[in-house]
């Protein structure tokens, strides 16, 4: 049996190395093959799955030193039907790949912005003068490396490997405690197989809008957490929209969808919202730096 | 007598388009020339204030649509000697600036991230092959457009104007209602000659972190707002860059930082956060359509 996995391409990018991992951690545990399917943008990953073109997507929620994806949030508001089956921590290090014999012969530099945003200090220290071009993934300007020693690119050694290209940088990220967490996301609820089946849920996403701008709006819905001890290890808000001023909160919470507790969270905070979209509960994976 | 201005360059983006404003402004309201300076990125336009090369900044903080602009933040964070002075709240309307004489030559469309997301729907609509290239800002490409017919860059119709380009589609936007909120930025505190002197600030902007990732921790600073009344206008969360799951909090708040209910806000909250910065309190001027 094989299940079709989206995620932001070409080949080599940090979320296929993240669906890369999620396949092989489902074929040991089901057998089940995983087939992944590049897209070009992260709203297109999640899109093919609401539309039915692939089981399942990896996208990127948010990363420790640049924060929330948005185009993520954004999408699963407005796609409201897909559920988060698991989450990924993958540690992330970027290198600088470039067919340069030095760095001093770089005059530009291509990636994507999350990660021209991660090596900022790194790239004011060694290439103070180069220009900085963002892209549309890390892997996307790759192709175009091979004739231009005047050129070079921020993506992972692994992408390095696939495009055959050499690697003039090492660890240039300007945290070493850099990673990213990824969600394995359906469309509505599907078979325990493609998650952690056999723990119950550690984390519950949703994202709700309150019903007006007025003090203590946003205080009504995070008391009902605090008072039932369920702690929140994220709380985003997004745009609504509609006007200036007006907001969505993305919270995680530290229980599962079906504790008691969050039972009677859900039942309370339906009083203090206006929309309440709940996406799902889900266990963590960390991925190991040896297994990337 | 003059004051230097920094904003993202070049000449012709929104942030050029809000400094312009705001030297007319304060030109007509003290005589004071306002000489505008272009900085290639955000982030050197605060670092341009901090270390004296120029007097103010007007920096984009958030939008409408694509919500907060995280590099201001995170620069107001790192630099915490900077202090706002004043916001200004513009109507953003793009359009599609190219040599070609209609909408099937186009190969090609560049703009800043921020702009391609805010006209998704119109792209997938009237250009749904395009390639979509992002750039450091709305201007950057339009120097390369007039040679190429297979090309279109998204800007203000100002822009085009500018640089002698023709419009080939108006009010591209998704959500007419789009606008984007700047802050006028000072190193310091700074006479009251650039801000609006004559009325009592009605926002007070602050960011901080809590002690311990406990249920509750973001509830204590929130309920000391509502205890006293205090309406949040915007609450964002940003990853410490220590840790995933570590965040500060940036607040605005309808209020002035010198008022009875602030003065005592800011005692409790001293006891509920681990760090504290007060980015100062300011006047909302709204930019209306016709100025611009």
């Amino acid at each position: 049996m094989t299940i079709s996995i989206a995620h932001l391409g070409p080949p080599g990018t940090y979320a296929e190395q993240a669906a890369v991992f999620y396949a092989n951690w489902l074929v040991k545990k089901t057998g089940i093959e995983g087939i992944l399917c590049p897209y070009p943008s992260i709203a297109q990953s999640l899109q093919a799955v609401a539309s039915g073109q692939t089981q399942l997507a990896v996208v990127p929620v948010e990363n420790s030193i640049e924060g929330s994806v948005t185009m993520t949030m954004d999408t699963l508001w407005q796609l409201d039907s897909l559920r988060i089956q698991l989450a990924l921590v993958m540690p992330i290090a970027h290198t600088l790949i470039s067919c340069a014999t030095s760095l001093d012969k770089i005059k530009t530099v291509y990636s994507h912005p999350q990660a021209l945003a991660q090596c900022q200090q790194w790239l004011e220290m060694f290439l103070p003068t180069v220009q900085l071009i963002p892209t549309n993934s890390t892997t996307e300007p790759l192709q175009h490396l091979e004739n231009d020693i005047t050129v070079g690119a921020i993506a992972s050694s692994r992408a390095a490997q696939l495009y055959n290209l050499p690697i003039l940088a090492n660890g240039i990220n300007d945290y070493p405690e850099n990673c990213t967490r990824f969600w394995v996301v359906s469309e509505g609820e599907v078979e325990a197989n493609y998650r952690m089946s056999s723990i119950s849920p550690s984390h519950t996403s949703l994202a709700f809008s309150t019903p007006a701008n007025v003090p203590g709006a946003l205080l009504k819905p995070l008391q009902v957490f605090a008072q039932l001890g369920i702690n929140l290890s994220r709380i985003e808000s997004r745009p609504t929209k509609r006007s200036l001023g007006e907001y969505l909160f993305f919270v995680d919470l530290e229980t599962d969808r079906s504790s008691v507790q969050m039972k009677s969270a859900l039942a309370d905070l339906s009083i203090h919202t206006e929309i309440l979209k709940i996406f799902g509960a889900y266990n963590v994976l960390p991925i190991s730096k040896d297994l990337i």
